[in-house]
């Protein structure tokens, strides 16, 4: 398994009326958290786009257990579980600063390749970074 | 059952690079058709909030289908298929402007009483006000 | 000069945590008022993109006056004041329903030729269109 | 006078189906650049609105020079050129990793007794932290 970590800290920006960040804006923090996972590994995704390929989202779920709030330093804890084929899959785990989950998330991303616009292998570089971590 | 309808045109801050409505964005789409049901009951969200109770999302799902674009009129239907109890399920679909479904979502909200911070009854107007639609 | 109007219902997801609009969402609105005045005039932003035009954004100023809050249902004033040359200037102002004066903006685009990436002429099917309005 | 520096990494979902980051956006940047001043002095909006201040945005100017693009690393320099009074102005340069120029910013903020709802004077502590840089 693959694991890592990563911070943010919340906008006033993200924050609604009810005090709590937006629930929308958990989609963001996860696509931080996979773009710095990707980083952690020495690779980027922008690397992935400028070499045709994308990574649209397929699924999203998001479960709010405790709100996070302006101004929380906020962790985020990523796994990749299963070595990536024609999908990617994330987990993370949203933490505030005293050790409290607050969020968990699942995002599913496709490999499409941007010439044909068609679902397509991971990309070899992704796929052969994971491997170590997936011998036992 | 209840159910609504509602349209939302997908704006140039919605979209990102790959020209898609950014994925985080059907949250907010969402809320939009949760309050535009709420608005064709007679009700409204604001209402509920006024009265001391507010709404927190406790789980979301989105299936991306395919892309929304730029500018795309984009009609949501919106559907209750419960009857609320401490929790409150919206299911939607989101069509584009040639009846392409898009994307499927479920959000579950639960009810806060804003003075104790805890979960309290649905509203009774809502409840109320959805029974005639699941008299069978 | 030309004048037209527009709608937008303040969605939650706009909101912050002093219960404002946030103020960086006006952008947001500015646009949808610019597109939809477009419309009125039986154009669209969209079809300057497909034809290889982009009108990125040099110049913005908001002078926030009154605070927009959730559900409120604006109406944004919006003008051009002059014809389009390289660049296309649009004066904004925001209402309420009870038609109290909210908010100021000023956003000056640029025509880009997609192609070369350079600053171009405002495109003749939107001149044409405005010139009438200029006519005195 | 005082001033700081922050850093922020370009979010896809900030980005625009132009390939920039959304004109929109740079709000929020200049709110993160703003509070990390603030922060670097050893204070916190946060701590403002806890002890019943709050500072909405009176104003703001934007001058966009040069995209910034997807997982650039910007830097943002801050200045704040005189001592707070009723309010408190902001400026912003926003450069890319190569030392480029991108955007200039300016916002004003007034400070606003929670309980009344009244413009009211700068916190003591602000004042008082920053009247060392602006003894010559």
């Amino acid at each position: 398994m693959f694991k890592s970590e990563t911070n943010i800290r919340v906008r006033y920006a993200e924050t609604d009326q009810m005090g709590y960040v937006y629930y929308g804006n958990y989609a963001a923090y996860y696509e931080v958290a996979r773009v710095e996972a990707l980083r952690q590994m020495g690779l980027s995704y922008k690397m992935f786009e400028d070499n045709g390929i994308m990574m649209p989202v397929l699924n999203l779920q998001c479960k709010y257990l405790k709100p996070a709030r302006y101004d929380d330093l906020l962790t985020i804890k990523t796994e990749i579980r299963e070595l990536p084929s024609l999908r990617l899959q994330f987990y993370h785990e949203v933490y505030n600063e005293v050790g409290v989950l607050l969020n968990q998330g699942e995002v599913t991303l496709v490999n499409i390749d941007m010439k044909t616009q068609r679902p397509c292998k991971s990309p070899a570089i992704l796929t052969e970074t994971l491997l170590p971590y997936f011998n036992s």
